[in-house]
């Protein structure tokens, strides 16, 4: 029987549909319990994959019609793609829900559908549920993974230090204001534990460069001297969430704030993130070569994965986040001469992952701890309120560090650093799955990173109006 | 501690690295079996994403060192990626193995390369290993689903009905033959029982349009008339093959051959078949406008992508393979106006995904069955050897049934048949998944597959070659 049992993980789609008498034998071929994790996910394969195609299904049209409803509103499409996650997770209507929270599948839609369209033995609902669980977090991890490849393919080193200076000013102290404020104002206003108060602020920090780009994109303000300087700290803002995030994520992990560890990550992230750029770039003839010695399908597209998923790897295994190495895979690859062709293979890609992760995200997160008519929920609200004047007042202060430009228009700069996204996400989650912090917490920081990416779009419209009527009236007094 | 788990699932590899402490938490927490399945996976997800990093890693390069090695000497690099395969696998070096065959992980160097580089308690390496493998496995079956849905995306119904009875009978003759001369051959000389000699004899019948388009392409011949006629019996051998391998497939659920269920099935298969791509092709204005409304990314292939999906669902469900799902849903939108830029978007996927079949097929094939030098395989060989040579005469007839079409160069179309790719190796996962054909059978027809696929394309030159000299000298004739 077992040389047929390792195919059925394989091309159990092509082969079984509802065999679930198979289950059956499983209490006389166990040896043990390690096995049976075995014999189960192997048997349960086919519906495993009925589960993660019908799962599929859910969180792409779910993101389609948030992302859409959000874009005819002129609302980032992400935004609704997080939202759409909030409908169909555990906060709304229990399509796409995840174990953890006591679930054993049987609230699920998804289950349900599956229970009524194939024959499922009541015991093997709850393996279903967890294994497809697993493959589409799995999924979202990928998902992740690629979108920050992405947003490295689409920086640009050169362009940032050109832009140079002032980007820098603006994204450090984008970084620093908003985690100082934010840490500080949790730790004596609300008496916050050091840790959770550090996680917090440090979700603060970083300007979610795919909104703000996509916004300056629409208003056509993306190649002025404030788009230029607004996308060159955004970039900036991104490398150095990332290290915040690693160095945070480990606090976590470790439970205190050891200053030794804090320098050794901030080093080892700075020496991964350089050095891996360095050689990287230099070895970029050689990928370039190899790429082109190759005759067959897809070379630049699997040469680009191999890359990026050794990095994560590598990344992963120093004690970083898989997400930084394929990150600096993707600011390598950007100095290619490859670049345009690989950015349009990878784009089909991220937009077939990235979906699920910010679906995810949202089905994960339980906004009910932000209703207002429930009195335990009322700190989680107010500690929101104030999250959310520190994110927009620690950005907008950004646009004073400016120097050396007359007649710039630093509101609108600071603006365009207020919108936070998927990095902001990743600190939610990552706080929320270490434990460190607490739902109403998650919560707060999952609302501060929904509400700035609401209000930075129209108020920057409204910024750059200003501008040119300013810009006019400067250039009146210069001549 | 639940809260904080849940969202390990989804983003551990951005918060733990190595937390394998958590583990010592099981014993206390488990009510019962199950919830042990769900704590393993979702803890160890961190290290589950490093094992599927790496597995990634291997996959890909090792596809590619096996198709350009392929390429460089006029080989489909299909196969080379079948062998590189079987050489990354458990005939091998043990790179890449999955549970089932007595596997607990200790044997793959990818689990080594990970207990290296990580701090993984023993016991957590069987469920890692298990977990990746499952995670791959399913990756795999989304290849297989995203490679037919490419090989229906390419096809064209039109062109099809063109080139029209021709090529219907080459198909039909190239079904029947193979099929009846493999069967009755498998149990008069090798007196192999009813199912399995059914099922091998399904396996010899369908011609892998991946690989003689591309042979056809490279040789300059894809437009001629010879080659119209094999790609339009190869696109309908396609669907016949996999009309025959649902038919087959559940013949080996039931373990019988049951005339109605035989023609439910057909019945079903033509039906779904049919009234799909009827239905579909009538919904193709409302597909259209549908993405025509959308204006956030990806608008295209994400709606393809629910499509294929959805009807992948509906063809397991209604006990069908969801591969027949998803190559459906690929012929109804090749008749869209958007089928050359969805085209385009698929084919990075596909480079994504496909290859992580291949490997994962010839990862598990046990070659070992085909050594000479143990006297036990010698039945296997011949076998595997009568299976060449139906193979190769059932496919060449075929060529003998064009009619109607004085010059026709008959021996280069019967050859273009010969490949088997694809759906030959689906038969053979299909048929060993289920239990119904021996290991060596199973070894015998992917060396069928291999070598059909090995000697077809100098074979199709030289016929061309002899070709064009033939048609001069009946040009010359004519005048």
């Amino acid at each position: 029987m077992y040389p047929a049992e390792l195919l059925v993980n394989l091309l159990h789609s092509v082969a079984f549909s509802g065999s679930s008498d198979w289950f059956s034998l499983f209490p006389i071929q166990l040896p043990s319990i390690q096995p049976l994790f075995a014999t189960v996910a192997a048997t349960d394969t086919p519906l495993v994959l009925a589960g993660m195609l019908l799962s599929l299904v859910v969180i792409y049209v779910s993101s389609k019609i948030g992302g859409e409803l959000c874009d005819r509103i002129n609302l980032p499409p992400v935004l609704g793609e997080l939202v759409a996650g909030v409908v169909v997770g555990i906060s709304a209507f229990d399509i796409l829900v995840f174990p953890g929270t006591g679930e054993d599948g049987s609230g699920s839609l998804i289950m349900t559908l599956l229970k009524l369209t194939s024959t499922i033995s009541p015991e093997a609902v709850t393996s279903i549920f967890e294994a497809q669980s697993e493959v589409i977090s799995v999924l979202a991890e990928l998902g992740v993974i690629i979108l920050l490849f992405e947003i490295g393919l689409e920086s640009d080193l050169k362009e940032l230090l050109r832009v140079g200076p002032q980007a820098t000013l603006v994204a450090v102290v984008g970084v620093a204001v908003p985690f100082a404020l934010g840490t500080t104002g949790l730790i004596l206003l609300f008496h916050t534990p050091l840790i959770p108060a550090i996680f917090a602020g440090a979700a603060l920090t970083a300007t979610s460069i795919g909104i703000t780009a996509k916004v300056l994109a629409e208003i056509q303000q993306l190649t002025s001297r404030e788009g230029q300087i607004i996308i060159g700290a955004a970039v900036l803002d991104d490398v150095l969430g990332i290290i915040v995030l690693a160095v945070v994520a480990s606090l976590a992990r470790e439970g205190t704030v050891e200053i030794g560890k804090v320098v050794y990550l901030i080093v080892s992230a700075a020496t991964f993130l350089v050095g891996a750029i360095w050689v990287g770039r230099l070895l970029i003839p050689v990928f370039e070569s190899v790429v082109e010695g190759m005759k067959t399908r897809g070379q630049l597209l699997i040469s680009a994965l191999v890359f990026a998923f050794t990095l994560a790897y590598i990344a992963n295994v120093i004690q970083l986040e898989a997400i930084l190495g394929s990150f600096a895979a993707g600011l390598i690859l950007a100095e290619s001469q490859r670049r345009r062709e690989l950015e349009e293979q990878i784009i089909p890609i991220a937009d077939m992952f990235v979906p699920i992760f910010f679906i995810v995200v949202g089905a994960r997160t339980d906004v009910s701890v932000l209703n207002p008519f429930v009195p335990e929920n009322r700190e989680g609200l107010i500690v929101a309120s104030f999250l959310v004047v520190v994110a927009i007042l620690g950005k907008v202060v950004t646009g004073l560090a400016v120097f050396g430009q007359p007649g710039i228009n630093r509101l609108a700069i600071g603006i365009g650093m207020i919108p936070r996204g998927e990095v902001g996400l990743v600190f939610a989650a990552v706080g929320s799955a270490s434990g460190v912090i607490s739902k109403s917490l998650n919560a707060a920081i999952v609302a501060m990173v929904i509400l700035t990416t609401f209000v930075a779009p129209p108020f920057l419209r409204l910024a750059f109006t200003t501008s040119s009527a300013t810009a006019e009236i400067s250039e009146e007094k210069a001549e």
